[in-house]
């Protein structure tokens, strides 16, 4: 398996190129550091209305032009904003490289931003904001984050309604110019592409991007609380936030292993006990979670009004009950489950050229394959359970939907 | 890019190989002809209780066991009862695969279906059918399906509350002895593993399993008409159901063709009119679709309510324009989209392996990426269009599902 080799441009923007001489196609992933969470106040959403606005023409062409232009190129891509990025994801045909690159840097740096062009976009995202309210457990996890975040990390990436209906194009325009910038961009490309040549068409289309760019803020906290959103729903949504560590903490792969245990497979412990034996919910989960800066564990389960005290409170048993440690087994059966995870997930340059973005967005550099299996199996049954017993997951944010409150919320 | 090598074993179970030595996994796709479709009368969900009864001990293991022993072979599965299939999908190192065939024999062949088992399991599947209603595209869909068939094919895969309730452990075993069974079944690999290999892995695991087997019923359906659901949400959920032509069709590739200048990238009708001109709505569709026998045209969209009867009369009136033709750049644009899009996810193994169980199932056969290459380079535009003004596409069958009704379905 090829190594990535990153370097960061002249201008700023860091490039990672991992190459897979055998691929016909590339992966190409663009965080551009964009999101919610630098919104200027009173423009809550404004990230979200620029990813739309900057497909209504670029360069030379209009929006049209700019769609057929690249189909014609056959390229299948996606973007959307979220809380700090937005994201630009892309599949081509490798020879298509520099004609792709070029209409990119059309959109990121000549986007011709035309007020003709906003309402339509405004009102794409005015439906994207109600549209939450159909969808429970989305609504649960954007309350549950605003009571986790006292800074703007607790926005949702999907705006404010007041300040997406009131947002100027001549506001939106300042916006632009300031935040899409290559200071803290990060490209990543995998396939059948080699680094040189990636360089070269990647200097060529954006080399003199340039713009002043924007910081994220520092992070802070609310006290830990629990909140109830009544809505008249079929099921209660359930979500749990527990402080964990960072990703550059020396214990990482303990507290990732850890998870594992508790939500890894088939034979996890939430999965066992809260629906296996119970017949509690059809889908209970735990992931490893966070922003920049601070990382934390989500557990998240959809259940009945009847069952929903009984499932929060095995939920937090189970996730409590990790500070007694790990068996052998346990944790033998997880370090199997998280190898051949890794090395199949890698099979996939799409998932492959995200997660090398997210290494360099978190980390500053991208993790080998070689590097987390070492990590990984440098973690045995002492180790997790020092680290599991000094650092036990405890005292939740707690955020409950649904059409009744559950005992904790009261 | 290797053939893959199809083989239908002494029992019935259909098995395909691609081989692809130069990757360390195996993605696995089994199809089992046990579906909503053939569930007993009376006994809707039957397939979706088997699905979660049949983890509940096989072979020598109990359940818990059972998921350790998967755990602990590092593989990444899933499975689920639908309308025409149950499946069971999976993705391992490739040296693991006799064991993991021996598992899934257990699964398949001698599974223990403990009666004591049974009340968590259907609590997990009446929770599923509950939580239709807090799915709203989901639930119009399931509505819209019902409308088009008068035969089984009509029925919620997630069953009848009633029948869930009702089942006993007695019939369900009776069901499951008489319908899983190897006729008819289709078991795909595709990765690091060679056909031979395979081969006597399968035939040692599941050369012995046989069964009665049951078939699909033939397909009716319903009158064209259209229905509304009320209910109380943001947005108004939009399905179309247009006849198509089959799987099997000289003209095949003319109509998928046509459904990707319809909706296939960002430059397509749909995406162009409904969204991006008029910012009606911010997801709107069209997708070819089908059951084995019938094949139709889905669109869907969600809007607000105001929105609704303007976005559905302009999905219906750009879906009925289609049969005044396509252009040569259209055409072309659409060409290049759906190849770099063949090429590119056959990279995947796990939709290779997804693809050739369904080819196999619809077709009797598997399509190599070069005949389906070469069927769209032979489509030009004379032929296209002729097809489509000598098959237009008309008379849908309609579903809403919203506060309020729309024109159309007053």
């Amino acid at each position: 398996m090829a190594l990535s080799q990153v370097e960061v441009l002249p201008n700023g923007l860091t490039l990672a190129v991992e190459e897979r001489p055998w691929m016909p196609g590339v992966a190409l992933q663009l965080l551009v550091p964009v999101g919610a969470v630098n919104d200027p106040e009173g423009m809550e959403g404004a990230a979200s209305l620029l990813e739309g606005w900057l497909w209504k023409g670029a360069g030379s062409r209009d929006a049209r032009a700019l769609a057929d232009a690249f189909d014609d190129l056959g390229v299948r891509r996606g973007s959307s904003s979220a809380l700090e990025h937005t994201t630009f994801a892309a599949q081509f045909l490798a020879e298509k490289l520099p004609a792709v690159l070029s209409l990119y840097a059309d959109v990121l740096m000549r986007p011709h931003l035309p007020a003709e062009a906003l309402e339509a976009v405004r009102q794409i995202a005015l439906q994207e904001l109600a549209s939450l309210e159909d969808q429970p457990p989305k609504k649960m996890f954007a309350a549950l984050r605003q009571a986790v975040f006292a800074s703007p990390h607790g926005r949702n990436p999907s705006g404010k309604k007041a300040h997406l209906e009131a947002m100027s194009a001549e506001a939106l325009r300042r916006d632009f110019a300031r935040r899409y910038a290559p200071q803290g961009a990060i490209l990543a490309l995998v396939g059948g592409v080699r680094f040189e040549q990636a360089r070269e068409a990647v200097l060529n289309a954006l080399g003199e991007w340039s713009g002043p760019g924007v910081s994220y803020p520092p992070i802070e906290l609310q006290p830990v609380h629990a909140i109830h959103l009544e809505q008249d729903s079929a099921q209660v949504q359930i979500g749990l936030v527990y402080p964990d560590i960072s990703f550059d903490h020396p214990e990482f792969y303990s507290a990732r292993l850890a998870a594992q245990v508790l939500s890894g497979g088939s034979s996890s412990r939430l999965f066992t006990e809260v629906r296996e034996k119970r017949g509690l919910v059809y889908s209970v989960y735990a992931a490893p979670n966070g922003v920049k800066g601070y990382s934390y564990l989500t557990a998240y389960a959809g259940t009945t009004p009847e069952r929903a005290d009984e499932t929060l409170k095995v939920m937090q048993a189970e996730i409590t009950r990790l500070s007694e440690g790990v068996t052998e087994a346990e944790l033998e059966r997880t370090r199997i489950g998280l190898r051949a995870a890794l090395v199949m997930q890698d099979e996939s340059s799409r998932s492959r050229a995200a997660s090398i973005a997210r290494d360099l967005y978190l980390l500053g550099r991208v993790r080998p394959l070689e590097e987390i299996e070492a990590q990984i199996a440098a973690v045995d049954v002492p180790r997790i359970n020092r680290y599991l017993a000094a650092n036990p997951y405890q005292n939740p944010w707690i955020a409950t939907l649904g059409p009744r409150k559950l005992a904790v919320t009261e």
